[in-house]
């Protein structure tokens, strides 16, 4: 076989580099549970406020957060997701729903996720947005696009 | 707000142990792509072969990947996907369809991925395995598991 560099290049790289670090995804996580403030982030994940900063300012330069003037205390400012950010719930969500499944013991996973829209338990599942149906890894075909060798 | 140990104790870390560093999902990615040869990983990724040895023991020691003798020549050895492995395609799929949807340019995509069940170019979103709808994330509730307090 020979090398791949096409698929090595693949959107795969660019999301790692974008969130591919524990605490980025850490930080993540904790906005999509509704956290917005610096020392919010600061103590509910225990980690250095340097290291905070540094993965905050990365975010928002790659437009997943947007920092603007907390509305309720103009001294403070407030993290919030973008349109880019927001649409990395589906990765989130995957890795949280693959956790409960395959790494919690007979107590069960610490979070319950619940939709709201229907009002069941949330087991996510991977589906394709043609035909509805979902997606397994053996389903899937990749061609290299012409554009881009 | 208190610390809430519990979201940090959450899946997503357990999952970010077992896939979180940047050669371990390109493995995974190559051996969706049906790689399974230790000399094709090390080919098409040209990573180091003590770093390549090191992070396919951490996947068999994970139970992501099994180790067998390879049925076409047995010196060798085929990694292949066990079913806690085969569960990981989400992830990866969420993490390429939101690197082409945001990160590439004009050209496109390097991949175009298709869904071979119905034939359309897929992009994938994530869904509700009760509802079928499409999960956003303002509509998810997380409530604390009472077992694991």
């Amino acid at each position: 076989m020979k090398k791949t560099k096409d698929k090595i290049n693949c959107s795969l790289v660019q999301t790692i580099e974008a969130i591919g670090d524990r605490w980025s995804l850490l930080i993540l996580r904790e906005a999509f549970f509704g956290v917005k403030r610096f020392d919010i982030f600061q103590s509910n994940l225990g980690i250095a406020t340097n290291i905070l900063s540094e993965r905050l300012k990365k975010l928002v330069k790659d437009d997943i957060l947007q920092r603007t003037k907390d509305p309720e205390d103009a001294r403070r400012f407030i993290y919030k997701y973008t349109e880019k950010g927001l649409d990395l719930y589906s990765i989130v969500l995957a890795m949280i729903n693959w956790g409960d499944r395959w790494t919690t013991g007979e107590k069960g996973p610490p979070l319950f996720l619940h939709h709201k829209t229907c009002g069941h338990r949330l087991d996510a599942m991977m589906c394709c947005s043609h035909c509805g149906k979902q997606v397994h890894a053996r389903e899937v075909h990749y061609e290299k696009n012409p554009n881009t060798l």
